[in-house]
């Protein structure tokens, strides 16, 4: 299907079908919370590894042209949180994308609990066994659509220490991580295998956690 | 765990541990040409999603102070694609991660096919049912670490109609692409529920691709 042809589908078969081309995604529950305290929570599926040291995150947004609490409150405050999104709350977390009016917390209006560690001023979700608290760094702008891209420098991890394998890998299944399709797809994963190091000379072989 | 204290990880623990944060990634390999003709392919785990209309999609470089032969290829040749990686064929996409010389061949070194469109200059993987060919718009770097986030707009997709749902969703299960955890980890997925769109005033209910 070329440029042309994709630029007139319905609207929301275009959204849908665009939206699925990236593959799986992350689904990540981003938690803020305004100068006089109003908390916001919001699921995002576009949370991206962006450098081990020093320790960096990001996501996009869209343009910010229209109100977006999670990107005002980032402003105002410095801080946000990122949290995993897993199997046992994952209707709840999808929940989070209705737009609410401002004075209404998405984490009651989902059913999820805030939780606030004495280092990051915005508020963690309890219920994620993976939760990331960050500082604003930068925000980029994509000229072609006016979207942003958020970047945060990680200042805390919360983790179950048993979900850390003796190499620093996070096991996500054991944490019941999800992962996403498109805008509104939810599936629980089964491991392959994880591979060694790619070398020239070499094919990759399947390396098990007991032997790192 | 505080920022100082990741900070003082060991180095490949650290890569792993912050590689592991932002939940599942997709999957996806990279298709370039050089001007002279020498093909290139590589893993990332990285593309994201950024907008349906216009439709563009982004991945990230780490610093290109390093050659890369693929950032390289992108910018003179103004041209890219974005493949899939399957689960019968995720071990010949982790090797195309290896460092091979200029002068090889990741298709050839992996087992991999290069498809030609008429449409887009740089090589498809034949293999991939999820192939995107696109044009070079922008590169936008993260002043934090130096990493560039490369930008590209989609030219033309190919892929199978009976994995295109009724409204547009990709089954990217029938697919068989695959989840990626870390740098090293691949995972297959199995479909909790696709839910309907978020409203404040309801909860979120599962929706069938029989009833769109």
């Amino acid at each position: 299907m070329l440029k042309s042809a994709i630029k007139e589908l319905p609207k929301r078969y275009r959204t849908n079908f665009v939206n699925s081309l990236s593959g799986f995604k992350s689904g990540n529950l981003i938690g803020t919370i305004s100068p006089d305290g109003q908390e916001n929570l919001a699921i995002f599926t576009s949370v991206v590894h962006l450098g081990a040291n020093p320790a960096l995150m990001g996501f996009i947004m869209r343009p910010v042209s229209v109100p977006r609490h999670t990107y005002e409150n980032i402003i105002a405050t410095n801080s946000f949180t990122i949290n995993h999104v897993h199997l046992d709350f994952y209707k709840k977390a999808h929940q989070t994308a209705a737009r609410y009016d401002r004075a209404i917390s998405e984490f009651a209006a989902a059913g999820l609990t805030p939780f606030y560690s004495e280092n990051v001023k915005a508020p963690f979700v309890q219920e994620s066994k993976v939760k990331i608290g960050l500082s604003f760094v930068e925000s980029l702008e994509i000229k072609a659509n006016g979207t942003q891209m958020i970047i945060g420098a990680i200042e805390e991890v919360l983790v179950a220490p048993q979900l850390i394998m003796p190499d620093g890998y996070l096991d996500l299944e054991k944490a019941g991580t999800v992962a996403v399709s498109c805008l509104d797809g939810y599936h629980q994963t089964q491991k392959l295998a994880r591979l060694s190091y790619a070398k020239p000379d070499r094919e990759p072989e399947e390396i098990g956690h007991e032997i790192l």
